[in-house]
Formats: structure tokens, C-alpha cells, sequence
């Protein structure tokens, strides 16, 4: 059994900081579960263009609201606490915060910890790993 | 992309109640996605002896407090919003709620969604499908 805390993990490199987001990763490819677990903050008004070609990924909203846009069908959903949206098709898609959102984020493949967002607004496969510390 | 609500779905058969906990799965093994997602609520006071012998697991803790005994090494682990266990290792364990405790749980195989507990705390592999009705 592994057990860690979101208070303490964000002291460590397990947070990624990026623009209109942050993330800190919960559990990652080395605890060898086959997915991997964050807890992501949206900022408010921040607006994230994403294509997850690589991995699949699920977004439980804990806290916000806001709204996701599949590119594929210009559908928009609203977000709000409660609300789960299923990357099943690497679905091409816009995130909206319109207050800050916290995120609980699962993806498979799970992710080493170490990705950021590339041109496409995508993850690449390859990446170090974090290590506990 | 798929979209759904804890509250929708709460009034339908993907809602699950038994003793001392209820659970919502929001994500199943139908969806394709090689894990299940679910928000559980363990009621104030309840117990839960469990062992998940054909599933690795992990549960983040939205709200609430209570513990989690491994009872591997006998160790105890307080619980508060933003803990996070992972059992890793089909880990024997004791579940406790001192407060109702609000739980997003990730299932690995997923969950068909009719499992229930069995008689050593487990979830048998075979069960039957939820529809998204």
C-alpha cells in the first residue's frame, strides 16, 4: 500500500506548473497500477487547447465550473462539480475555466510525470520519471 | 467524448448502494478505457473489511476523514481531503470513516458495475454490464 497527500506532494516535483494550469501528479507510471492519477487546477479564465493523441484520459470535476468543447462535433458541455468528460477518442478539444476548476484526472497509459503539452497540446510517450521525493 | 454527472447517474443502476458505503461509477469497463472510475461515499461510523484480490486500486479522498489499516503490516493511515491510497499490491486492508467520506476510487481491470463485495471483500472478475440507459 501506498499512501500520499496532495498537501505534500505539492512541495515536490510531483507539481507542474504551467500556463492556465497546474498539476501534481498523485500516482504515476512507476507505482506500476497501469494508469496514472493527478489532481489539476484550472485556472480562472483560462482557456486549453488539448489533443491527447497518445493517451486515453478521464476529468471528474471536484470543485468549479466551467465548460469542454469537442472539436470533432463543436459540442460544448457545461462543467460543473459532478461532471465526468471521457477523452474516448482522443477527442480533440478546448477546456474553459470559468472559475478556477480542480480536476481529478485519470490517463492510460499512465504518465511519467515529467510530460508537458507539446505544439499539439498533446502528451509525447516518452518522458523521465519522478521519483517519491 | 463522453459526458456524464455524478447526479444523473446517481438516479440510475450505476448507483450501487450496500452496507456502510454506496458507490456511482461514472466509468465502466464498457467505456474501453482499461480502468473504471467511481465516486463512493462511506457512510459516518461504517467499517469496511475489503480485499480486492483481482483488482489494483486507488482511492483519493474528496471529503471527509477517517482511516485505512494495511493489514499486511498492520500500519494506519489517517484520511483527509487530499489523501490519496493505492493498493498496489491487492493489499488486505480495514476502511474506517470517522465523518461521511466522499472517495474517487480507479479500478484496474475496470469494473463491469454489477460486482458487489463477496465474502472476502472482493470483486469477482465476471459481472454483468450497466447500459448508459
Amino acid at each position: 500500500m501506498i499512501v500520499r497527500s496532495l498537501q505534500e506532494a505539492r512541495k515536490t516535483d510531483r507539481r507542474v506548473v504551467s500556463e492556465g494550469w497546474e498539476s501534481t501528479r498523485l500516482l504515476l507510471k512507476n507505482d506500476n497500477m497501469g494508469f496514472s492519477f493527478h489532481i489539476t487546477t484550472i485556472y480562472e479564465g483560462a482557456e486549453l487547447h488539448l489533443h491527447y493523441q497518445n493517451h486515453l484520459e478521464s476529468v471528474y470535476c471536484v470543485s468549479g465550473e466551467g465548460e469542454v468543447e469537442n472539436l470533432d462535433d463543436g459540442v460544448v458541455y457545461p462543467i460543473r462539480p459532478g461532471t465526468i468528460y471521457i477523452l474516448d477518442k482522443n477527442d480533440k478539444h478546448i477546456l474553459r475555466a470559468k472559475t478556477e476548476m480542480e480536476m481529478a484526472c485519470v490517463f492510460n497509459p499512465p504518465l511519467h510525470g515529467k510530460e508537458v503539452h507539446n505544439a499539439d497540446g498533446a502528451y509525447e510517450l516518452d518522458g523521465e520519471e519522478v521519483s517519491d521525493k
